[in-house]
């Protein structure tokens, strides 16, 4: 029997001396597709019809980097370090070459290692993000609402959630709603939810990433791997502008800009984004 | 024996007193879609390799509007008259409500088009385009190598054609050779070149399309047809911006950006831009 993305067991590596949680599933062949969530998330937080449908034609691995929900280890504080950390995995479980899905965070991760460590990735898909130093988010709600907490669960409620992640039209409300459930789906065998700590080390990488080093984007011309970007036409959270900066400097990106869609854009439209992204990693690829 | 991008006969229809060149291949039924191509372009100036491709699942109508190649008439120099000539042709045929794909100027077109007529437009692809009181081109060279002509065959030389339509890299240079040999495959009974006449009214129509009418970009929220933008990621013709502005405001769009490409990204991807071309036009659409 095939494990999907509500039975695949959790299971450990240790690796440089943290014990990361993981969950595999789908094919048992073909170049892995490794997924990083957004802030404070861990493997519960990714959308089966996405994960699952991905997994139809590959691999898919979830993760939790260091520190976060059920792996051992502190988070640290720079996105450096992350990718490090993500790369100690990657290496701890023998995987070879992957390809890497980041998204939010695991976006600027994502970047980080295929900069740090170009030998482990093959291809990217980076999913409402930015580059490092992009531009910021106008809206004065997102920091706040990033941060609350439902006492109940530990994590972000749904109306935050559905603000943040999604727009405020009816059909993208309804999309949060379907997408919130699906996630859920999942009763046994999950993740703790992340801790403060995490969510502190994670929100201080974030501002770091903020912060232009050197020449503005200078440093996506030297991404080499062919790269997905997508996100929603309205991101509030990582403004979208920034997928549009990345497809420009990454030299053999491609852009995916979905309407009536925020930050969770993957999460909206999981049918059509699962299509993109085989198109798009399936070999030989029609582009590379 | 079903026609061909190279062997589909020109035919033609008279519609308001004008005699417009077409033709017509790929499935009988189905939803027609419509192709408008770029400045000075006839039917002769596509892509066997995108209209065949986009055939395999519907009927695909190239046409020569008002003036234009084959056609009778006169070249409007406004795009809201091309508009009308094109919904003249349309209702002389009896498609009923099509697709249309817009290149460049059949962009503009294509919007004009969804604007005055909606009720002829089911779905737009907009390729290499932009809205109107879009941002110009900072390129000095385009200008005077748009208006060049080779003595001896009256069209665009493949040498400005490259220059405008690809990016300098190899790759991009040699996909638009490539796509130059595909192109005049078609050896008989292909149009004449276009006149003079349509050069000075098609660049009249582009010049006023591009001054800003009423509050900017405002007219775009009229537009409700599920839309797929496309271009590659350095048009230097028609900026690749404008194709982000049009997702931001356009509704229902979707934009799909290609690497290392310019104006004509859909002629260096052919398969890929068929393949998103078909994800977005065929029943039941994945998002609509």
């Amino acid at each position: 029997m095939k494990y999907t993305h509500t039975t695949a067991p959790t299971q450990f590596v240790e690796a440089n001396g943290i014990r990361f949680a993981y969950r595999r599933f789908g094919q048992d062949s073909g170049t892995p597709l490794v997924l990083m969530p957004h802030f404070r998330a861990g493997m519960d937080h990714w959308d089966p019809a996405v994960t699952d449908g991905l997994a139809v034609s590959r691999p898919v691995v979830l993760f939790d980097n260091a520190g976060v929900a059920g792996s051992g280890g502190e988070t640290p504080e720079t996105i450096e370090a992350m990718a490090n950390h993500a790369a100690d995995f990657l290496n701890g479980l023998n995987l070879g070459r992957v390809d890497v899905l980041g998204f939010s965070i695991g976006g600027y991760i994502a970047q980080a290692l295929a900069l740090r460590h170009p030998e482990i990735v093959r291809q990217l898909v980076l999913v409402g993000t930015g580059p490092r130093g992009g531009e910021a988010t106008h809206d004065p709600k997102v920091g706040e609402l990033g941060a609350s907490t439902d006492p109940s669960t530990g994590e972000t409620g749904l109306e935050a959630f559905l603000y943040l992640f999604f727009r405020p039209s009816e059909t993208s409300q309804a999309a949060g709603k379907a997408f919130w459930a699906r996630r859920h789906m999942r009763k046994d065998d999950v993740d703790p939810p992340s801790s403060p700590q995490t969510m502190k080390a994670q929100r201080a990488a974030i501002n770091a990433w903020r912060e232009v080093r050197g020449e503005r984007y200078s440093e996506l011309k030297n991404i080499e791997q062919p790269t997905l970007v997508v996100n929603g036409n309205h991101d509030i959270m990582i403004p979208t502008i920034n997928a549009y900066v990345l497809s420009q400097e990454i030299r053999r990106a491609q852009l995916i800009l979905y309407p009536d869609s925020g930050h969770a854009s993957l999460f909206q439209y999981p049918e059509l984004f699962v299509a993109h992204c085989r198109m798009f990693l399936d070999d030989p690829p029609l582009f590379a």
